[in-house]
C-alpha cells in the first residue's frame, strides 16, 4: 500500500533534518505506542523537523513516494492516534517548543505545538490569563496533541473543550503545501470552518505547526470539596440537581469507590477517607473572582448534596490540600492502568443520562462477567470506563469483550451520546465507528479525508 | 448549467408538497431577496416543506434532474446568501417552526429551523435557560440561518457566537440523505466535526432540520451604559483598555456619530443628547447574578473610562431606558439603510487593533472620496463599516467601489482579521475571498463542497 522506507529516503530525510533523523532502535521503540493500553508498532525512521518549511519538505517528499507519515507530539494518548501502525515515518513535533507571542492585549497565544499544555497554562497565567482546557496528563501532553484530539479535562464544564479556544491554525497540508486556516479573531463567517475542520482530526488531514488561541482573564479564587456518596447512581444523579439549581463549577469530578481506592495505594497516600459504605466521590471545584459568591456556591452545593445522602463532605482548608485531591484524581488513569490489562472507554451522554449510564455499565458488565471501574468528568456527562482484564481468559477478553464494548455503545448512543468524548477514535475505537454514524456520514469523513490527503499517507490506519 | 425547471418538475414537486408549491409573482418577488442592499433575482418556484422527508424528496428531485435549490430562512441576511441567483427552487423552511423540546435537565434545546431567534431566547428563558446569540434582527430572523451564518450580535463579546452552542444537527444533504451530524453532547472527540462543518457554511452544504443547542443559565441582573467620547479613534481604544482591567462585558457596542443621529432621525427618538464635540459612543453592558459586582464592574469601567476623555456617562435607570438604548443600537443598520444606498461590511480584526482599523477606513474612504459610518460589536472586535452612495456618481460608485473594498480588507488581513464576523459572505463578498485565503484553501473550501455537493446545486454561487 505504502512505498517501503529506502536508503535514499533516508538521505532525503537527512537532507532536511540533518541528524534529527534517526533509525537507531530505541528511537523506534520510543515512538512506536503512546500511552493506549500495551499496543506498540515499530516506525522506519524518527523524523523531528524544526520549522513548517522542513515539515513541508518532508512531506513534499513522502508525497511524492507514497510513504506513510504518523504525526507524534508528547505520545500521551488514549486511542492510539500517535502509533504508526504501517510502519513509515514517525514525525515528531517536539523541537515545535516554543511559544511565539503572548499577546495580552488581545488575550490570544501563538503558540508552536510542542509546548507541554501546562507550561503555556503557567505561562499565560503569569501575564494574568487563563488557557482553561486541562487534560489529566497536562504535565506531560503537548498542545498540539491536545488541538488534534480536541481534549478536555475537568475545566471543560465551565469552560469548554479545546476547540472553544483555537482561533486560527498553520498547518502544513500531506501535499507539502503550508496554510492558515483562519484569522486571529473571536468571530469568523468566512467561508468554511477549516480551523474547526482540523480541530480533533486526530492528525488525519495536516501536520499543525502554529496555533492561535484564545484566552480569557485568570480566575483568582476557587473552592474545592470531595463528597462521599453511599450509592454511585446517586453521585451521578446529584450532579445534574447541581445544574438544575443554576451553579456551573469549575470542576465536577466522579470517582467510583475501587477508583479512589486503587488511586490511594498507587500514590502511597491514604490521607482520605474510604469508608466501608462510601460507594462513590464527587470532586467539586468552584471557581471566579468573589470569594464571597463561591462561598455561596458552595452553601447551594451543600443544600443540593444533603438531598442524595452523603456522608460528611471534606472542604479544602489549603492550597496543599487542593493539590493533594486534584493529584488523586489526576492520577486514577495511571492507577487503574497499573494495576491489570484494561480497556479504556471514554463515553459521553447528556449529564442526567449519568445514572442510567452507569446503570447499563454494570448491566452489561454482569451479563459479560466483565468487572468495571468508572470515574470521569461527570459534569459534562463524560464518563471514563475502564474494563480489568484481571483473572479472566484471553479468550473472553480478546472476543466477548468487543461484543460487549458495543452493546455499551450502542446504549450511549441510544441515550443522545458517542463514543469519545476527549480521548478521539484514533486506533482502537475505529471498529465502533459505525454505533454512532451511518454510512452515509462515513462516507462524506472520508471523501473530506481525501479533499485533504488523496494518497492517505498521512496518519493512516486512524478514525476509519 | 441547471436544468430549468418544467411543468412536469412543478407536478413533481407539487406531488410532495401539495399546495405549498408557489409560481405567483408575488410569492416570487418575496423569495427574490434577503434584506442585502438592493439585489434581487427570482426563483422558478417556491416551495415549503414541512418535514425533512419532504424535504428529502425535493432534494432527491432536484438531484436527479439537476435543479438548483437556494434554501430561504427570515431573508434577513446581509450578504446575499438566500438569493437565488441561479434562479430555481428557492426552499423556504419557514414552516420548520416548532421549538421541539426544551430539556430542562440537560440545558439543550431541540429546535427546528423556522423558529424565530427571539421566540427561541423567550420559551428557554420561561425556564431560566439563556441562548444568548443574538443578531440585531432577532426579532425576525431564524435560528436556522443564525446556524447557517454562524451569527454573533452583543452578546458575543461574553458568551460567544451561534457555533459555541450548536452540538448537533440534523441536515439533509443535496442527494436528499438525511444524517445527524454528532451528538447531544458537550464534549465530542468523535470522528471530523461535521457539526462545527455545516455551521457558517451558509446553506451551500446541506440543509438544517433539527438543530440541537446548548443552554446556560439565564443572567438575572444587568447594567447599562452609554459614554460619549470626543474622539472616534479614544472609543476605540478605551475598548481594548476595558479588556485588559479582566472585565468580560456582556455587550461593548460603539457607534460613531452619524450612526447615532441618523438612528435618532430614523426612530424619531432624540433622548439621547448627541453634544457637537461627540464623536464616537461606546455602550456597555455587564451581567450576571449579583447586583454588587456588577456595579464593581462598571465604577471599574469608569476608571478606565477616564483615561480616554469622555463626557458624562449615563446609566440607564430603568428598564425601559435600556429597552430604548438597546433598540437605539438595534436599529442603527436599518437607519443607516434608509438614508442612503449603501455598501455594509462585516470587519473583523483582533480588539486591540480597532483604533487602527478605524484609522485606515477614514484614510482609504478619504483617498477614494467615500464617506463612511461605523459601528458594531467592538468588544469583539467587529466593525461594521457602512458607505454611504449619497451624491456619488454611479460610475465611481460601481467602478472605485470595489477597489476600495479590497484595499480595506487588505489591511483587516495585515491586522489579524478578516472578511467577515458575522454575516457571511454569500454572494456580496465572495469576489473578496482571495484577500483572506490563498488558492490552496479555497480549493479545499471548494472540494469540500463537492463532496457534499457534487452536482453543486445546492445554493449555488455563493461564497466562491
Amino acid at each position: 500500500m505504502f512505498k517501503a522506507i529506502t536508503s535514499e529516503d533516508i538521505s532525503a530525510f537527512q537532507g532536511i533534518v540533518g541528524d534529527r533523523c534517526l533509525v537507531d532502535e530505541e528511537s523506534l521503540q520510543t515512538y512506536s505506542h503512546d500511552e493506549t493500553e500495551d499496543i506498540s508498532i515499530l516506525p522506519t525512521v524518527v523524523l523531528k523537523p524544526i520549522s513548517p518549511e522542513e515539515v513541508s519538505e518532508i512531506m513534499k517528499h513522502c508525497f511524492a513516494e507514497n510513504i506513510c507519515v504518523t504525526p507524534s507530539g508528547a505520545r500521551t494518548g488514549l486511542s492510539g492516534g500517535a502509533i504508526p501502525v504501517h510502519g513509515g515515518v514517525a514525525l515528531s513535533m517536539e523541537k515545535f517548543n516554543r511559544i511565539l507571542n503572548i499577546d495580552e492585549k488581545n488575550h490570544q497565544v501563538t503558540t508552536e505545538p510542542g509546548v507541554i499544555t501546562e507550561v503555556l497554562q503557567n505561562a499565560v497565567k503569569e501575564k494574568g490569563l487563563f488557557y482553561p482546557p486541562d487534560p489529566a496528563s497536562k504535565g506531560s501532553c503537548f498542545i498540539g496533541g491536545n488541538v488534534s484530539e480536541n481534549s478536555g479535562g475537568p475545566k471543560a464544564v465551565k469552560y469548554g473543550v479545546t476547540n472553544e479556544y483555537v482561533l486560527n491554525l498553520e498547518v502544513v497540508l500531506p501535499n507539502g503545501e503550508i496554510i492558515w486556516t483562519g484569522a486571529n479573531v473571536l468571530k469568523n463567517a468566512t467561508g468554511y470552518n477549516l480551523t474547526q475542520l482540523i480541530t480533533g482530526s486526530e492528525g488525519t488531514l495536516a501536520i499543525i505547526t502554529k496555533i492561535v488561541l484564545k484566552l480569557i482573564p485568570h480566575p483568582t479564587h476557587n473552592l474545592l470539596l470531595l463528597a462521599p456518596f453511599f450509592s454511585a447512581e446517586k453521585a451521578a444523579e446529584a450532579v445534574g440537581a447541581i445544574f438544575r439549581e443554576g451553579i456551573t463549577p469549575s470542576g465536577l469530578e466522579f470517582m467510583e469507590r475501587d477508583a479512589l481506592i486503587w488511586t490511594q495505594d498507587f500514590l502511597g497516600d491514604k490521607t482520605i477517607h474510604v469508608g466501608d459504605n462510601h460507594a462513590a466521590h464527587l470532586l467539586i471545584e468552584v471557581d471566579g473572582f468573589d470569594p464571597e459568591i463561591l462561598m455561596n456556591d458552595c452553601a447551594k452545593i451543600m443544600e443540593v448534596l444533603d438531598q442524595f445522602e452523603t456522608d460528611e463532605v471534606l472542604f479544602a482548608e489549603s492550597q496543599a490540600q487542593k493539590d493533594a485531591l486534584w493529584k488523586l484524581r489526576r492520577s486514577v488513569g495511571e492507577a487503574v492502568k497499573s494495576n491489570s490489562i484494561y480497556k479504556e472507554e471514554d463515553t459521553v451522554v447528556p449529564r442526567f443520562a449519568l445514572p442510567e449510564l452507569l446503570h447499563h455499565i454494570k448491566r452489561i458488565g454482569s451479563n459479560y462477567g466483565f468487572k468495571s471501574v468508572c470515574y470521569g468528568h461527570a459534569g459534562d456527562g463524560n464518563l471514563h470506563v475502564n474494563i480489568i482484564k484481571g483473572d479472566l481468559s484471553d479468550e473472553k477478553w480478546n472476543n466477548e469483550l468487543p461484543v460487549a464494548i458495543r452493546e455499551l455503545f450502542q446504549e450511549v448512543v441510544r441515550l443522545g451520546g458517542t463514543l469519545s468524548g476527549e480521548h478521539g477514535i484514533g486506533l482502537v475505537q475505529k471498529p465502533y465507528m459505525d454505533v454512532a454514524f451511518s454510512e452515509t456520514s462515513l462516507n462524506l469523513m472520508r471523501s473530506i479525508k481525501e479533499v485533504f490527503d488523496p494518497k492517505g499517507i498521512l496518519n493512516p490506519g486512524k478514525i476509519f
